[in-house]
């Protein structure tokens, strides 16, 4: 049914009985199971040229490689998360790039980059975790910089970055052990911070539940924060608010 | 402060009366504070007309007062989250309007607001938390319009604010229980989201974080999720993300 | 003793003093101890048709293999669950199904097929506990219907199942990350609901605890939620309700 | 806009140009969102003669009674869950029923009971949380009868229900402390359970996740497993299985 | 010094000038820190036989090998617990047993039993624990039988162990899951009951906490609780208990 | 039916047809749900004039004064714990004696004393649990002696404890914060030691779960570890142990 | 010192001025009981002139009154922590001050102050852990100053502290919320540095674990963590460092 | 480098070349980090000698090769921690020590030692926790001497420390389990102690978690608590101490 009233509106287009303008409030107006339908796919690709993202965990080998194929077939453009070399491999896409640190495997994406994305580490062991996210925003259009290693016990580090700070227009903050280099960033700048947990640490450093907690418990206010290790949702929330 | 301090150093050094060494050494012992406090104070009201906020949780009636006070003098601008009716008495501000809701205590704030922040709640009892995040966009300078008791159990109310979602730049998401509102309202639209969870609940709500890890795992990409209850820090950035 | 007892009774049908019901009745209300055996044995065998069920996790290879071979030589009929290959070519009984993504080694079971379960995924990552639902529920005789990757971040493809939902007498829904779908699904019907919380996820997931206290936390009253991971406790409470 | 479509398919039931039944399935066919509207309030009314229930804790006194006077006066029916003396005394209406115990207030409520719930619990603490189940079901609609205070260390007063288990439909178990019961009901019955974990003890009964936990980790499979104290949620979901 | 004082007194009991129960008083009242060394080993020597035992985990091969053969070449007897067919290799000792399932090595021990221990488990996978139980038990000189899958599932198999239970002195009680079999043995008996929680189980198992915590809030009272897996711990206090 | 055959075999007794010794071996062995009948209660009263116990908490005021008013009225002797003054005054029994710190009310209990149970604390805010422990087992029968403030950060006062030690046939240790007195205390003696932590300290004394874990973990095997602030239990367990 | 103290009772014993008997008492006595007993009242008193302190928390007013007096009778000179306005009045003596904002009360003290502690705080809800700090070690003996207030999101008011920093011979830094400011400190500076976490927040500040684990986590090594709120050991620790 | 470019402004203004507002503007946007990280690497290398440490967790072969040949080439000496034998031989450098227990990798570091650092283990497993901290401590020069296995179940072998304690001017305790040797170590002297908990044990040692509350929750006052199996931060705090 979704594909009738779809290709009912488009065939109106066709006709020019429909204008685009009109046509096009309408498909975002369409009975909600199909705007949804809309929304997901069409509404994406007319407005983001974003094609689906794949997260590679918990899926075989095979059904990584068949979804990937499946999308390069119809876009020649998709983004793999938390991959491996195996999975890389195993999908086979010439044109497709391996970024190993990350873990994350990319073709096409935006072409043109917009605005400013900064994205900081507070040590070398969250560098993964930072290059995920860098690369997402990348993908989906953000213009990107990244600084590693600019931790809060040598504060001269990220002294270094005040430029950077300024001339961003969101900052993404990667810490692990007791992340505490959100707050110390939020409280030299304005912009809007999105902080990422990683998993960084032993002991009662929790898997990354302790630097998780930090974060939260900034006492800079209104400081974004993201599931731990998630650099891909920073990444996404990055380019929403840097394309606003 | 700090450049008139700084300058009388370099004026010193200028006439002579100062050798260049001493003049290192006293640089490098200026109390950096007054460098950063202008960041901290004048930066926010030559480009925010943002006062200082005061949270009372673990602060005296008496102390919450005289810092209440000391802020209206200087600027007739304020506001206080986590209040009471009688802190609100200690203050004992004409001016001041007490939103007993939200326990949020409010002077003057931004005159003009600007831009489209939506602020939804899943249910009744998360008003309190959702209008501390509105009150705070809004005296920040944010255009504020707000929608309560949209859970998903219901999703045809959610389905009423499509329009809505729509119009805004940015929506906030308040909600305790299981927590899933945002990745409902996530399915519906590409504009950033803020997720509060709030400690609205019994026995497995766990006073909150049940809301807070379901938030932080949506399976919708990019999510900003804030602390248990942080109605304050969710009006921030809306705020921030909004005016942009 | 309880052989004697039960013996004695069969014995007095066989010669027809005691008519089939009286000697049901009697079985069921045999003292305790007798009664409990005749329970977990012959009642099940005489009501249900279902032999024993092996759980493989913590059993060696061949403590899994005898008990195996053991059931198969009385009834030609046993299920067993979170089985591996090397468990199915242990066992090594040709009548046997290996269900790989579930691990579920399945022999005979119930040949004719009542009523209807449904068993929706949120993700294609919940699909081996999925799996093991069905298997279960169908082996113990229930009609089973499978819709997989239908989570709250695209409400379009839930809405696609609510012909399913109507038909369906009972409704397993697994999903991970925030376990959401169980509350989405729980506003779009009124039969009852199992939730199966899963382990997929990273992170602040919590290995499926954050999942499972979503579910217990559901702002729909009346959700049945399972252990982590707990496809055949699913499949036995599906079939219960199914069949009652 | 609901309303109209919803007065549109009556009035042509009224008017006999649409045969009852069609009309029923249309209703159960409205476009989603105002279906969903229907299915909350109109289609509860039809099928179940079930109004909303308020659920108090997290409410003010003023909200909930506004809320139960406005649906009293629109059914005579409702329940409120989690109340107290006061919030009785604020409703102030003649014919509600406040059970202390359980903190449940009732009016109305099916007339006609049909099966069979039985409601166990393991000690008199269980008590108010069995009630709320007891009182839940039988507002619903299911008749309901219950044992109290037949804990695991007294197996002989279990083994007094055995007539009542076997009268059942479907059996809830309330339980806090080590939540064993359910596993030995279990062993006794093929009749669905529900159990219900209560925040009765101290020390590492940890608020009633010790039961909760034990109960989901129950070596009988299937057993519906409910958040702690949540007897008005054991009610309904008894409800849905027993009049199936 | 130590093995001065002792060697005069003992001298004075070869000598006749001591009587031996005189002589054992004055080792025991031995000044405090050469009595504690007095204790730990020729006290343990002396009224015991038990020579010390050697937890493996976190030992090197080497080091437990070592240990192992000095021990051995003092006494002709000790015990290794939590070992590997690894480490029995590299013990390399003809007399030692190896008791794979458990993990226990053995060599010596005491060769009367006294008393009466009765070690049951709940499940097949509940073995290896009850195992170290029984052999730590046997090994220092306690009367041990055990019988193990007499689950709470299955009321009826722990019914026929009532005679043993009679025959006891002291009941370990070994369960992994939900953990309720102590309560429900605690039932039907007044002999001393230590409880044993295994990590058998997986989800909201959560290692064997879930079943450590029902066991301490046992709705029988006085059960005496051991760590996770801990048979060994509760060999050793069921020898105390038992020999008393 | 219970009644019924407890009478008959009375009834022979009476006759003299069946000797004492094999009625009670006959009770005993009555089928088991008369068996625990008369276990729980007859049992008991033959064997331990151990009258039932109430646990007050959880209780209303009237609950806890019908129930002793009940059981006094059978027995003259009974046990409360966990009450206050106000439920002392409820039960309003002149004989009954209230000892405030531990919250134990005892009427009666075994008027011989037989053994030697030691109950030591390592502060003095660990004394109401080791009253509630202290006056529990006398109540059942054991004679007992307690020493209290015996930490392990002056070593020196434990040392005065030690001829107590080797008087006692069990000791009960109470201790909160880091639960480290069980420990040493087991360094100094082969007696059974039953450990109990209370909920004494703050932060991260987690409300007694450190001082539990600590106790669970203690290098020196074979300590009985009870639930926390659980006296009674220790109370029961020591006379279990110290009347075998 | 041990053994010389024994050798001269020894040699006394061989030179027949003191009695065997008498030497025998002495060595008992000796021995550690009074060593340890010295070290902890006279090796105080002679080093330090420290008293006993009393912990108030899960004391009665009396008890701790009683405790007061009594080491106000000996050495005029104590201090209370965790205490409150009532306890103060309770203990009645004059010469004590009483701290309402740290909940001291202090008498006499060290007359001697030296070295310098600095202690830092984050935020002014953090002040009464710090005073409590201060308190105890200025009456230990340590020259204190304080700083509040110089939190991580305002880092020019700690750049004001370098002078100070630079002065003290050990730094206490107190702090709640996400616990970052020892970490900062801890890259300016290479004096000793005490963390003490406060339970100041709310939500996931989980009363101060979050701060607490964070503090464990830095990334500056050799940080010295205290519990949640413990003011008073941080003082005592701050001064053995200090004085050492 | 900071001092030449401040003083190449400083000449310029003192020559007139650069007015003193530009030169107040320039001072500002000066990068902060050259003052920061003098306060970094010259600092340190003048007073201490003290190189960077590399925690090898978390970095790849690769990166902790470069890294240490970098560090060796500029100063011939560094540390490394938690590393493995792969590295050590991946970093090829030959008058490289490699102490396997401990991970620690160590070239130079300081000739001199200082004062007086006791390390003390529980248990042999706590031994690479406590070889880290002595490595550590005596690479940044000071005097160590080490004794294992002095737990609190044989107080008689801690007694023989009495003679090291009292030399000793800091005391590092490493202990895994219950974690108590802390607090009976910290009975018998009044130096500052260091507690390292460490992760050794099974169940609800949890990781090292329950001896780390222990720890922190001590009745003896004022020791310092580190992270779990942080043996490197307590080598540099005792460093810190033992050389104030």
């Amino acid at each position: 049914m979704d594909n009738d009233k779809i290709r009912g509106i488009l065939d109106s287009v066709r006709k020019g009985s429909v204008p685009v303008e009109d046509a096009l409030r309408r498909l975002k107006d369409l009975p909600y199971e199909e705007m949804k339908f809309a929304k997901v796919d069409h509404h994406r690709h007319l407005r983001q040229g974003v094609p689906e993202v794949i997260f590679a965990s918990g899926k075989t080998l095979e059904q990584v490689a068949a979804i990937s194929r499946a999308m390069y077939k119809k876009s020649r453009s998709f983004l793999v998360t938390k991959a491996t070399a195996a999975i890389y491999d195993a999908v086979g896409i010439k044109d497709a790039v391996f970024h190993p640190s990350s873990g994350v495997i990319s073709v096409g994406g935006a072409k043109k980059k917009k605005g400013n994305v900064l994205v900081l580490t507070a040590g070398t062991s969250d560098m993964p975790v930072a290059e995920e996210a860098a690369v997402t925003a990348a993908f989906l259009g953000s213009r990107v910089s990244t600084v590693y290693d600019v931790g809060v016990a040598g504060l001269h580090r990220l002294m270094d970055t005040s430029g950077l700070l300024r001339k961003a227009r969101v900052i993404v903050v990667v810490a692990g052990m007791e992340g505490a280099l959100p707050s110390v960033v939020g409280g030299m700048t304005d912009k809007p911070i999105i902080a990422v947990p990683t998993s960084t640490g032993y002991g009662t450093s929790l898997g990354g539940l302790t630097a998780l907690f930090a974060m939260l418990n900034s006492c800079v206010p209104g400081i974004a924060v993201m599931n731990i290790d998630n650099g891909f949702g920073a990444g996404c929330l990055a380019h929403k608010i840097n394309t606003k």
